[in-house]
């Protein structure tokens, strides 16, 4: 019956509670998990969904963010600064645990969810730039708000999460904009090591 | 400027991630936070929509879950199973709450949120209705799968939690009846007191 594979899936669901992340929280001092993590994104995108290109479907963005780490639960965590083989497998994994994760539910919406995920990882929408756009300014603003957090921990420079930042003005201008000050403030208050000249 | 205004709501609403439920999890054995619980409710309501009364408006119960508990920042979480007078002294703590959080957004989005907030707890529309049965339901879920989680450590009686159920109900039918039958199953295990006769 539907139900009991909905059902399944919503238990299965409860398990991303358990994965952690890189980013720190400040209070209680922890790893953030990555179903907080999301929600923190849906959040985001309800609140920032005037910054998105006109037209863009806020519905299709948020359904997207609620499951766009669940594969994490047989993938784990990667850390967005992990190099390109680690993320060659990464991508691997996650598709592996996408395939047997979605299918627990009833076929047309395993489709469905699968199908969210796809366009999430392809980025091919302004839905899923936008998406992308609040997985990838979170963790900055966490890193702020924790006085540098991952980014002191690993020694990140501010070349390496202006990458990011673009990422973030593909979905965004307004938003990519924000990103780009907050880093250059970041790099002036000593959280992030400045990029070569 | 507005971005400034979000994005101070956006660092707040990350503050749900150190707020306490009674639920417990059980890998990693601990209790659960509110924003995971908001995302697995989001989440339910993703999955379990088909199961709404036709016609209801899935984002508008998405966007309600994803922010019904955020007053806890201030207010902190009460068990459900809390009396009368300590439910009442919670809803004026979240009232208060709501008022301080909210107002962090620009005028315009912030009366738009509080609404939705407004509904949730109003429980009047078929959107609130449908978004309160998954708060219902989630914890049920929990304890099922902790082998009786509060329930046992509480000593709450099956009659308690079909008054519960009753709320279910009223969100969708067909999860009613999937939640009093979980309670006749809990029953029959042993995780929850039969009710009188």
């Amino acid at each position: 019956m539907d139900l009991d594979e909905q059902m399944r899936f919503v238990n299965e669901a409860g398990r991303l509670k358990g994965v952690l992340r890189q980013t720190r929280l400040t209070e209680p001092a922890r790893r953030e998990n990555s179903a907080e993590h999301s929600w923190h994104l849906a959040v985001m995108a309800l609140v920032l969904a005037g910054h998105a290109p006109p037209g863009t479907d806020l519905s299709r963005v948020i359904a997207m963010l609620l499951v766009h780490d669940m594969v994490e639960i047989d993938a784990g965590d990667l850390f967005v600064y992990a190099d390109a083989a680690q993320h060659a497998r990464q991508q691997q994994a996650e598709r592996a645990a996408a395939d047997r994760i979605f299918a627990l539910l009833p076929d047309g919406q395993a489709a469905r969810i699968r199908a969210l995920w796809d366009e999430f990882n392809e980025r091919g929408t302004p839905e899923a730039k936008f998406a992308r756009a609040m997985d990838r300014l979170q963790p900055m603003l966490a890193n702020v708000q924790a006085g540098g957090g991952t980014w002191a921990e690993h020694g990140i420079t501010a070349e390496q999460v202006l990458r990011n930042v673009a990422l973030i003005e593909d979905g965004s201008a307004v938003l990519g904009r924000y990103a780009r000050d907050l880093v250059e403030r970041a790099v002036g208050d000593g959280l992030l090591a400045r990029p070569p000249e």
